[in-house]
């Protein structure tokens, strides 16, 4: 019974700060206004006093609230809201693939040194993950999996896992039943099946710009064209921009929500657009969804899939954003390609690791999934929140940034004569390290610009690195 | 002090038995001798009457001794020594690639029916899996890694894991370091890898005939032309065989060790001959040893890589066949490949599931492992003297056999005039499932023969499974 009560609180503070939130972030409150008090809110919702000073202390853990003392709570006057958003990219139409190959060997080599802060990573930092509550899922799976899970399991993987990606798929207008759903090892083993099943060398793929190298490189090794397309830093690739290639692609691939490194997302009627079109055109859409839990907002954005009434879009995604990258579990729902895509898991895989599937299906079933999301969505918002204050005072004037409203990563874009290329040798003398936006293309494109991770835990140390970071840019010009 | 004691007298009756299994094997104790009895074996060796019986339990278990009351131990008349071994197999020299597809789209379908004995399997029965121990090593491994297995690891793979393989090496003459070795999701994922990374669409992959599906099924899904060698079901792919087309091939693909379906086994000799000519050629060797570990006799094969000092030889082996299928932790030592087959890992995977590898390397770096295989080879090698057993008292006469001296199948080869796909739908309705042996070839041969898996526990109800099948077969001829 005292659970229950517990979590009713727990509900109503968080609607109250987020309604409040959402008054703020549209402009309903602006910078400087003061605040209801904390007696006004117990009085207005009917909540104790304690209820009532959790509402101020999580809007001012997210950056959007500042107390001053003997007066009360005041909007906050979001310096960042200076920041301009950098404009849409302009790729070429069909390019030379020069390949940034060995910028991208140099970063991920000087990855592994010690020591150093890493901007430059696109996974959660291991403080934002469940550890210990997978840990037992983990001991769990050895107990109820046959065998132990020491067995090949039946080839589309572990039917738990599948049933609850099924299940949640509900929340962005997929209903998937479990049928739909094949595992792999991980997203980009995912992503990897999918271009296989539904290309040959010489197709010419249309993606982002920018876009996640990892795909980059895999297209061009397996014999594809790449044609990036111009991409709006909130709101993706448009509509129109992929209907002018639609004749000259066999294959498109959107990270439709929070993509890295710009974090767009693209709004339902483009979603519902760009299914129509490339349904009529008989081309298949890759949509890659890894970021799509991970909304600061208040609802989950839709995916492509959920307009999908003929099978043309493979959807991917899988647990190494929200939960554990080295459990290696991704799925994809491959649509009228199931068959391809089940014969090539079954050449390359045979099967799926059984006990790290089992684990994120146990975790999933609970309500833990839920519960830990909401915590880290927090967490990724108001680092988000506070690398925009950090960049407003400390980068040089005229650094654009993207303003993602999900995901793990931003897009800073610096004066165009800045390279990012030199600024990450000087950042990385300082042990701190980016990526340069080089990586993320295949054209000579984005020199000036670069990715920041935001999975990493907000620590007064990780904010002097960030203004350190801004320092050595303005160094630079 | 104790477990010393009892470690060496495990040791000294394993020995006396060991030798004795030799003699027998080579013939120099005859079907019908009489051996010398307990008490001589106490004397002679200076052992107790616990240990000489011991051996006798051993030789007894094995099928190679039987006991007549009040008289003592005479060598068994091995009735199995009638079979025949089934000729070299004669696939033309190349073909148009007649797809098994069907066939084995049923075989593999009706698997996961309710109820089969399953004589059709490639894997090891969880029966002959050290279970227990390895979920120990999984809770183990979920302490030991940093943040319990959560994150992306470095891109070869496991450490530990790696250093374990390694020290391995030098059972088959391999001397590797850690840093020849790149972790994969299983065996077939490490040689799906290498045949990206050693080949291109439209060339030519010379390989063993039978071979297995998944193998073939792979090659030509990268655009492949498959050329299937001549193959003796003892040794293998003879070196001169591979000499006359090495002029027309690109690569080339052994399973050097007990391969399955034939069990056949390279002399060392062969290899090195073999290692030389691709050499000279600088042609790839894809050496699949995923069943190295399981030989029968006193000594480990070695492998073709143990011969290769130009790097041409890519060494593929996984824990799927000794400790878990379902772990998926393969692994290959690429050679002068390494780089590319880490920008393959790293395109389709990122990396490799962090905790079951580790939970492979812990229990390879105790002494469990050693002791696991002694184990289950003797298992597989006692299952082996059953099957011929049984396959000579109730198969139809004329059944010829390979005669495996390790790994985990059995060839059998019918009366040309039998179809093993119509055995098969026979069998079926009795709830028994084979592998026919069409599925082992694009080539229209082997439809007399089928495989059987001796990687199940050997019971009654198993006996009378197998002899019920070969009652089936004598009623089709």
């Amino acid at each position: 019974m005292s659970t229950v009560i517990c979590m009713k609180k727990d509900y109503l503070y968080r609607e109250i700060s987020a309604n409040m939130a959402r008054l703020i972030r549209e402009g309903v409150l602006q910078p400087g206004d003061k605040l209801p008090s904390v007696r006004d809110i117990c009085t207005e919702h009917g909540v104790s006093m304690n209820t009532a000073k959790r509402v101020f202390l999580e809007l001012e853990r997210d950056a959007l609230v500042e107390a001053k003392p003997q007066s009360g709570y005041y909007v906050n006057r979001l310096p960042f809201r200076k920041l301009q958003i950098p404009e849409t990219s302009h790729p070429s139409p069909l390019n030379s693939h020069s390949r940034p190959s060995h910028l991208i060997a140099k970063v991920y080599g000087d990855m592994g040194n010690q020591g150093l802060t890493l901007f430059s990573i696109g996974a959660p930092a291991k403080e934002l993950l469940p550890v210990a509550k997978l840990n037992k899922a983990i001991l769990q799976a050895t107990r109820d999996l046959p065998g132990s899970g020491t067995g090949y399991e039946p080839l589309a993987g572990n039917e738990r896992l599948r049933r609850a990606i099924a299940k949640r798929s509900f929340h962005w207008g997929g209903y998937l039943t479990e049928n739909d759903i094949i595992s792999t090892a991980g997203g980009m083993n995912a992503i990897a099946f999918c271009l296989m099943a539904t290309t040959r060398r010489g197709d010419t793929l249309a993606v982002e710009s920018p876009i996640y190298p990892g795909i980059l490189q895999l297209a061009v090794s397996l014999g594809l064209k790449v044609l990036e397309l111009p991409t709006h830093p909130q709101t993706g690739v448009h509509p129109t921009n992929l209907e002018k290639v639609i004749h000259q692609i066999h294959c498109c691939l959107l990270v439709t929500n929070f993509n890295t490194p710009l974090g767009s997302c693209m709004p339902d009627e483009h979603k519902r657009a760009i299914v129509k079109l490339i349904t009529r055109h008989r081309i298949p859409l890759i949509e890659d969804d890894i970021y799509g839990d991970l909304y600061f907002g208040n609802n989950r954005p839709l995916c492509c899939k959920a307009y999908d009434n003929k099978g043309w879009v493979l959807w991917c995604s899988s647990a190494s954003k929200t939960l554990a990258p080295g459990y290696r579990v991704g799925w994809v729902a491959p649509g009228r390609f199931r068959e391809k895509v089940l014969q090539l898991k079954h050449m390359h895989a045979i099967s799926s690791t059984a006990i790290t599937q089992e684990a994120i299906a146990a975790f999933m079933d609970s309500g833990r999934y839920d519960q830990h999301l909401r915590q880290m969505r927090q967490t990724l918002h108001s680092n988000y929140l506070q690398y925009m204050h950090t960049i407003a005072s400390h980068f040089p004037a005229g650094t654009q940034t993207s303003q993602p409203q999900g995901g793990l990563s931003l897009w800073v874009a610096f004066d165009k004569h800045l390279s990012a290329a030199e600024l990450y040798e000087h950042a990385l003398r300082q042990k701190i390290s980016i990526a340069p936006g080089r990586m993320f293309t295949l054209q000579p494109q984005f020199n000036h610009c670069m990715r920041l991770s935001l999975g990493m835990a907000w620590t007064k140390q990780l904010e002097q690195r960030l203004q350190l970071l801004g320092k050595i840019a303005a160094g630079m010009m």
